[in-house]
């Protein structure tokens, strides 16, 4: 059977550069299109041979949609916790809720597809465990889930030279463990239990997808694309309303600006910074190459140490939080940063005190927690909005000195950025959001009537930065109008702050 | 400051059945009111010297109150999960929602001190830690919830002759460790530090209450007054309505009575149920006695080995569900088993297969876990009242099957109760709730009319029974007529589940 997945099919740069774009538009529409109907979940499995590209697709499509909203996640060897539970526990625990996606690797088959491949089970045992598995999927599709199970494939000689080839290169050779050689020696058993399991679990509800992993372009647009289309189908069978076009309905764009005239003497840190700054385009990219290198390397340090980070993002609407996180993430392993994007807490959050949420979010060791939007929400929107009191909110600042305290002395490196925009900035950017087809969904008619309290928000920042602004937590203001200029920005400063820390730590 | 604590006050066995009664109505009233008003945290702590009754004040005031929206916990050494976040996340995470009480043991204090008593660390460093929880309190406080802190107190005599008994009676000789004479050793280094603990960190909000621990009549009325008395303040603060005598609104009583007369023909598992079934009161207290000691007896050894319960109780509204948990709960600690009442789903469950709601609350090895309603809602009222599709309760059967099936693999001792009695009995309890003044706030409307579809109820119940009484997972069907009978059965079938597990296992 896998002979379809052994063609040497490749793709030329040029050809990936058209179809990617376009497949990536396709898959942002669809995962909005998701999340706004709320309608189901969407699991997808990635497993398959060492070196075919399983970590690599998942972050590939991770860089393609908003990572804000997915969830990737790869099981390592049972916690202790999950040890004493039954054993598909930790499989329910980590189901992303509906309208949300979930890429997972080392999953459910893991443990059962390996002791059938080193023999260590009957073929009647495993499929006993294979039974179960179907169980578990089935439960999941039958209440509305897309499953999608993708099984990365090399050949024996190709999967030989791949290995190879990451361990020549210095940059991967960490990738390639002893094991995956073992895996190698093994590859017919590899091969034969993996035959076993897709023909036994490729259903009409969760159907195993093939995909030759030697050409990494062409296997990721093999991966895409396969999602993108079982992801519309899925979505249209619900009777979602689906245009081709990806296409949303125009942005509202206000008759007149609800910004007022700037106060009388009003000066800020803010108002003082020199947003005026900006990065070239072809330092940028060198900079942005070079600072990506870097923060891989660091994090896979800190992962190795047990270095947590926790990384807050705050600003203005439209202050390019959402890019600078993208640019953060684009080099990291998925399946070891988690986004958090803080919007209205749920009713259990609602049920505690407001750290409560911000404290269940806290990652394992050597993970990066990243919170699009934070717990300064108390002192900011909830001040000015008037859902904290103001008792509330003027205590809160003591009480986040406190929790970030606590974070700090656990070891954690937390690095809190405030983008900096000018209001004019901001119009253009609405603006351009207004008219651009990819993007006009994001910008509503309260966007623009939150204008009118612009410095509102910027003399609760000022507060907000006067108050919070630590020693061990200090803030770091980033001049953001250049878009450029702030990303380099905020993924320097994390490698100069990870850097410090591993080396003194 | 303990010679306070070191007075020798008793009480006599008639003068504590006379306040103790009175005691717990007050409580069962406050928890009411607290958790219809949904309005702060209730955190109860309990620590001190080993052998003054911190572990079996838990238990008695989970006896007197309702155990069901109570949380016990006691933290042991940090599980690895623990360990990799900073320290105070797992206090966070274990802190009730608004509404309910948490009583907990070995908590935030238990490490510093421990520390300090056998001086590994310094007085200023002690200090440090003290204001770390002290800081912990204080945002908690500040957001509403109440914080009461008993310190148990023994003198050093006191504890020693405690220690001694316990140790000699072969019921209670496990209770004491090694590690509890090693303290007594060092008694007033461990004094010591228990002033300065409690100098430093009884504040208005958390207030230290020191209570003489030695008689176990005079330590448990103490405790239950001073929760009652702070939780009265508390509530009263807060603008909840109290009355003094626990009274609630006149309960409702409908003119005719809604039960349709039986259909023809209708038989079903549950009506040939000799529901006429009686046991009398001193046979009941003898079984019951024998039975609570086995129970016991039994839990512990299957915390020991790591032998996990799973309970569900099903049943028409006034089966005596909720009668029978207290029965079980009663000889157990408070700390190894939650009760789960299953009530409409939070957003959060709701954006997640059904079963969802049930996997999260397994517990670690050697827990029980008690659902007050289950999944096999699923399959009676929301089959009845339409809030599943067809499709969707139908299928219900199997996934429930195979859901179970998993618990049991894993080593789970899975008992499904389903409590019957006839409507005549139903009418009989209602009724008598109607004129209770303790009783009557859990009786509505909606409960007489609910008696209209008590043959569909029957129907889905029998069609339940059919489909999912299984080898691995079978039912038990209870006569719930006669309440004694049925929480004598309900004990024994767990004494002996549990003994043919540990037996065999």
């Amino acid at each position: 059977m896998f002979q379809v997945a052994e063609l040497g099919r490749k793709i030329t740069k040029r050809e990936y550069k058209e179809r990617s774009e376009s497949l990536r538009q396709e898959l942002l529409y669809l995962q909005r299109r998701l999340q706004e109907s709320g309608d189901c979940q969407v699991i997808v499995d990635f497993a398959g041979v060492d070196g075919a590209g399983k970590g690599a697709s998942i972050q590939k499509l991770a860089s393609w949609m908003d990572p804000r909203f997915l969830i990737a996640y790869a099981w390592g060897p049972a916690s202790d916790e999950e040890r004493e539970r039954p054993e598909f526990w930790r499989f329910w625990m980590q189901l992303p809720p509906r309208g949300r996606i979930g890429l997972f690797a080392r999953g459910r088959y893991s443990r059962p597809f390996l002791q059938r491949a080193y023999g260590n089970i009957s073929e009647a045992e495993y499929d006993a465990e294979l039974d179960r598995i179907l169980g578990f999927e089935n439960d999941l599709a039958e209440d509305g889930a897309l499953i999608i199970k993708f099984w990365m494939h090399l050949s024996r000689d190709a999967q030989e030279r791949r290995l190879t080839a990451l361990q020549n290169d210095p940059l991967t050779k960490w990738q390639v463990k002893d094991i995956d050689w073992e895996h190698w020696r093994i590859y017919d058993q590899f091969v034969a239990a993996a035959e076993r399991t897709i023909t036994r679990t490729s259903t009409g509800k969760a159907p195993w997808i093939l995909v030759e992993g030697e050409d990494e372009n062409f296997r990721s647009l093999e991966v895409g694309s396969a999602l993108a289309h079982h992801l519309r189908e899925h979505l249209a069978a619900k009777g979602i309303a689906l245009d081709s076009e990806g296409e949303s309905p125009p942005a509202p764009q206000p008759e007149e600006d609800y910004l007022p005239p700037r106060p009388d003497g009003l000066v800020t840190v803010l108002s003082r910074m020199d947003t005026s700054k900006r990065l070239g385009k072809s330092d940028y990219k060198k900079k942005m190459k070079k600072y990506q290198a870097d923060l891989h390397l660091l994090q896979r340090k800190a992962l190795k140490k047990g270095v947590s980070s926790v990384i807050v993002f705050e600003g203005m609407d439209a202050a390019g939080k959402g890019g600078a996180i993208r640019r953060i993430v684009a080099p990291l392993d998925p399946r070891i940063y988690r986004i958090v994007p803080i919007a209205a807490p749920t009713d259990e959050e609602r049920a505690q005190h407001y750290l409560w949420r911000f404290w269940r979010h806290m990652s394992r060791a050597g993970r990066i927690t990243i919170y699009d939007r934070s717990w300064y929400g108390r002192v900011l929107v909830e001040r000015i909005e008037g859902f904290a009191s103001r008792d509330e909110w003027k205590r809160a600042y003591a009480e986040i000195n406190d929790f970030e305290q606590r974070l700090v002395d656990h070891g954690i490196v937390l690095t809190k950025f405030w983008i900096q925009i000018t209001p004019d900035e901001q119009f253009e950017r609405f603006a351009a959001r207004a008219v651009s087809p990819l993007k006009r969904w994001k910008l509503t008619e309260e966007d623009w009537r939150n204008r009118q309290k612009w410095y509102d928000y910027e003399r609760a920042a000022h507060d907000m930065i006067a108050r919070t602004d630590t020693f061990h937590a200090p803030w770091v203001l980033v001049e953001g109008n250049d878009k450029p200029f702030a990303r380099a920005k905020v993924i320097n400063t994390l490698c100069t702050r990870l850097a410090n820390r591993l080396d003194n730590g």
